[in-house]
């Protein structure tokens, strides 16, 4: 199956273009390098060195043998989004390809607006080549489970069967997320599901929980072949970035009451969810949703789990929540969808955190621990 | 009460302005023009002749002896737009400047990106605006009923409280609309909802229907103080065009089975529910939302009531829908909210549509025929 990963460079389009690849499929990676452009403007690095694409590439190819193509485009310009669907004719198009990143979008207002307008009009694009070119071509976009907030019902995958003064019918599942980066997936998939409708697209959304790890069956098998690891407060997940305070004898910082629950899957199993979606496309016109998670856990229960399995002290410190969040709700997410398709989830234990420890030792040289306390705030603007 | 009317040069922001300013407001009218522009763009133009807004502010006050001021401002430019909200200090901001037109957005695959790009950013825009120098500031938004779509339950007004796997929540009214214009209301609407709940603003927004008629009681007392009357198939409402039809002597064009049912109301009505709402304002980090409109019609049945009243022949013509859409479907919408603060609706009626005719006669010399049938088709991509 031919397949585009957009965003391919990044910490998850780069494992998941090298799973695609080692799964027999035609991979053609994309990206324009904007979160390496990012990295500049913090003054942030990924904690493990990465080489640049065309050195990943290289080193794929003479470890697995497969090549991959590259390529250098910007989605958010409709001729080369045209093109790119154009020259390719894709099965599928893996749609990492946006500013992922919530307390960036948080900044300020025009990283707010930048935010917001980049991944709204990379989309469009896509959507717009995608039905000019061919409405066959499946889009799997990457989504986020943040999209729903924390409603104090449960959370169905993306369509929400309701009863309402007597009447039926099954809607688009109420969002309410809880940054201008989360609004943007929301404005996103809004429309998508328009073009679904109106022009007979098949799209999958995948509703992502928060990732942690650092290594894929591929990216395991050479350092050149390292994804980034993000341990900042700005790009850093959870459970990553308590990793890293770990090891570099920091206090673990939770934000305020620690309760808030979010669903978290293993790397693998990011890779391996795009791989089903591919395998198995939505149907014409169908707007599919998947929520891309295996457990859920409060920020609270993550601190403790590190906290026991570090071999050494480790403090845990409550710093002002810089979010607007509820710190303790109610938090039930439907995610049996992916699961049918026949994913094995890698449960979070402790060989996982262990040797994330490890990992982090090995570069901790590398961890500037001034990047790990927060400093962009909800509350007022900018 | 200090407000600013954006897009008061526009065919409801100009006789809002003046509604506001006849009941004892001190407005100030802010424009960047771009529905003049969109006018030379598409070959069109207001069937009722108007000034440009100089004129029509000098005409008022010759006529009122009241003052408005007027500006020219995008909001798309951030700086503008928070030095527009610094040195005006308003209790209120009604915010009428954006792109309004369906069809528009979706001619093709830049005016989508356009219409989203320039709704989003100037919302964002006002919303930090307003962050930065007050967040007291009353934000009085105009959306739409199409921002709901055609569900099989009750509309209610933007909020839902709904009972899933016996939970209750209060979550917003899901939301599927019909165009690229439609989602970027609905775009703005999740903005503002979240920043109403992180820098606690207030909010209103008010899902309009569609609008019918051209006189109010201000713009009616002076041909100078006409608003713009649409009647092309891009920017034309239902009504207005279907009046134009009637007296040019052309078939009214009902899209497909013609069962497509609306909110509709008298512009009368539109220009009291904004005062309303200005001099009722919502609570701090309030969103709420108000279906304005005052009853529900379908397109058969709009053409019917024309041609039973009009003085002549008029044949109706079933012309292919150029949109997706439902053509016959469940339709029932709350719309208390407005009605609880005072607004007492003018219903269609037979003066109101004899009186249509009357004025698209005196100016009948200026229509252009060749804009009245639909060119813009959903389906395809451009």
């Amino acid at each position: 199956m031919k397949i585009l990963v957009l965003g391919g460079d990044g910490y998850l389009g780069w494992p998941t273009a090298l799973h695609l690849s080692a799964e027999g499929h035609d991979v053609v990676v994309v990206d324009n390098f904007a979160r390496r452009k990012i990295d500049s403007e913090l003054g942030t690095s990924s904690l493990v060195p990465i080489g640049d694409l065309g050195e990943r590439v290289a080193a794929w190819r003479e470890v697995s043998g497969l090549s991959l193509a590259a390529e250098e485009v910007d989605l958010t310009d409709p001729e080369v989004a045209h093109a790119l669907i154009r020259s390719h004719r894709p099965h599928a198009v893996v749609h990492f390809a946006e500013q992922r990143s919530a307390p960036y979008s948080m900044i300020d207002r025009q990283h707010a607006v930048d935010t917001q307008v980049g991944n709204i009009v990379g989309t469009l694009n896509l959507l717009y080549a995608i039905a000019e070119v061919d409405p066959d071509v499946h889009l799997v976009k990457l989504g986020t489970m943040g999209e729903y907030g924390t409603p104090d019902i449960e959370i169905e995958e993306g369509w929400l069967d309701v009863e309402h003064k007597g009447r039926r019918d099954r809607v688009l599942f109420p969002k309410r997320p809880g940054s201008f980066y989360h609004l943007s997936k929301v404005h996103d998939s809004h429309n998508i599901e328009f073009a679904c409708r109106i022009w007979g697209l098949r799209a999958t959304d995948l509703n992502q929980g928060i990732v942690y790890g650092q290594v894929t069956d591929q990216t395991g098998l050479d350092s050149r072949l390292a994804t980034r690891f993000d341990y900042d407060a700005v790009f850093g997940t959870v459970l990553n970035r308590f990793i890293v305070q770990a090891v570099l004898g920091q206090p673990l910082t939770v934000y305020g009451a620690g309760g808030q629950t979010r669903g978290m899957l293993d790397i693998r199993d990011t890779v391996r969810c795009v791989q089903l979606a591919c395998e198995h496309p939505a149907g014409a016109g169908e707007f599919r949703v998947f929520n891309q998670f295996t457990e859920s856990f409060s920020v609270r229960e993550l601190a403790d789990l590190v906290e026991r399995l570090f071999p050494g002290e480790v403090t845990v410190q409550a710093v002002d929540n810089p979010r607007v969040e509820k710190e303790e709700h109610f938090y039930r997410a439907a995610h049996t969808g992916l699961r049918d398709l026949g994913l094995e989830p890698h449960l979070l234990g402790e060989t996982l955190v262990t040797s994330m420890f490890d990992l982090v030792r090995e570069h901790a040289g590398r961890a500037d621990p001034s990047v790990l306390l927060p400093r962009v705030r909800w509350r007022g603007a900018g």
